[in-house]
């Protein structure tokens, strides 16, 4: 029994991975979000973690687009608190930092911070741990990195701040994926569901879609649409919504909505997630 | 009167920005998007010109964060069909090629093509045209570049292949900006407007709020969502429907969808934006 996540070691991802699966599946890196797709879609007995939302950067376009590709399932979801921290060597000082070392999403996190200390210049890396490790090896003490405070215990250095990223409340939703859905829940306990579909060519095609919740009374979490492939501007529509699609009011909307859209397909139904912090330690 | 765009010579941006503005006024390179929105807030003789969507890679989430911040409004917006095209040095042939320079997006968009192409490396370089001139100046006969025609026309290169973009129909959309909204419109041509709001925590909130445009029969163009700075996983919607905020039905629904807003803001009533394919050509 096998989970995987992609990025590398210390990332956020890796950090959702341990936070969710803990000790009941081994935990294993891929390189690449398709690698992910690829082979939870092959194998049977691996799930898949993969972010698909941040509160501060939005969606992660690619992973809904290859939800529907690759023909996973959701099983699952976690909200990851998002913490950045300024890492340097054990003997730099903060006042010393000239050039600060990070992915460009990370950068534009911290925004605030970097533009209270003009002194320090960004400079782009392909990911966070890349920034840590090159300010190691270069044994730099006018550089730091942005990175998570996991990325500083792996690879040994100093915290110079802490929580330099401007949304405070930034998290990170992850989902849980397989190759196939989740048969049966335990009861009691918040359960969401997901769907994709676009709509036939109707006035009021999208309201009309919304209104076969409503009139049921059924909450919606979140709506995305996302551009057809090949389709110009026809959109298909990503919906989460209350409930278990095999409860009884749900079911009836699902048919319901099946009757207008010309494309639909059922992503999964899941327990609402938890929002944790992420725990750090030695490894 | 200038107009200014954000990205190399020779890119989408520029080409677009040649397309709406013709010879009516100056147009002018600056380096970032940031660049667009503050210099058009500051200076009331200016327009801009952004993407905010492409049909493959969806919206451009931090260009419509930046349309709240900077309070600029919508005047105008114009489809750009895009074509991607192989580009090497003269003496260069398709079977030596062994390395593609280009932008991860740019690379993104013709994955098709590089798979049936295995003995071509992808390799990501900060723009389009970095990617043209690293392989000019090295005078590299087994690398090419992937850019717009135009890139090899302004650097008088050879083009390998054409339109190898997998989506044969993909279009951004591009926004023009300016400090005020239009004041007056010619009369017969179509319109659309946008706004930006966020809903009171009410039950089928989303709902309601498409109710006042499909109750009077106001066709919805688009709806985004993005995540409210500092406030987790809340939403604000961007809105663009038909007609001008200043005709009679749109005006009662505007003013029946404030009845349950939390937060508007009025971005623009401008003219339907025409489709049309980028014009090449010498300078």
């Amino acid at each position: 029994m096998k989970a995987i996540y992609a990025g590398e070691r210390g990332s956020f991802a890796e950090l959702a991975a341990r936070e969710y699966f803990g000790r009941k599946r081994r935990i294993e890196q891929v390189e690449l979000f398709e690698d992910v797709f690829n082979d939870v879609t092959k194998c049977p007995g691996v799930q898949g973690i993969v972010p698909i939302e941040n509160t501060r950067a939005g969606s992660v376009h690619r992973n809904y687009d290859m939800l529907l590709e690759s023909g996973c399932s959701i099983v699952g979801e976690l909200y990851l608190k998002i913490g950045q921290f300024l890492i340097a060597n054990k003997t730099a000082t903060p006042r010393n930092v000239r050039r600060v070392l990070s992915h460009p999403q990370a950068l534009a996190q911290c925004r605030t911070y970097l533009r209270a200390h003009p002194e320090m210049k960004p400079v782009e890396t392909v990911n966070t741990a890349a920034a840590v490790k090159t300010i190691k090896e270069d044994r730099s003490l006018d550089s730091a990195a942005i990175a998570s405070m996991q990325a500083a215990i792996d690879f040994d250095m100093k915290i110079l701040a802490r929580n330099i990223q401007d949304d405070k409340n930034n998290m990170t939703r992850f989902l849980i994926l397989s190759r196939r859905p989740n048969r049966s829940m335990a009861k009691g306990i918040p359960v969401k569901s997901s769907i994709v579909f676009s709509m036939r060519n109707i006035p009021g095609a999208l309201f009309r879609s919304l209104a076969v919740f409503s009139l049921r009374d059924i909450d919606l979490y979140k709506i995305e649409s996302r551009p057809m492939f090949g389709q110009g501007f026809q959109y298909l529509f990503y919906l989460d919504f209350e409930g278990s699609a095999t409860a009884e009011k749900q079911r009836h909307a699902l048919n319901h909505l099946q009757e207008m859209t010309s494309f639909y397909r059922f992503l999964g139904s899941y327990p609402v997630g938890r929002q944790v912090a992420p725990v750090y330690g030695r490894r």
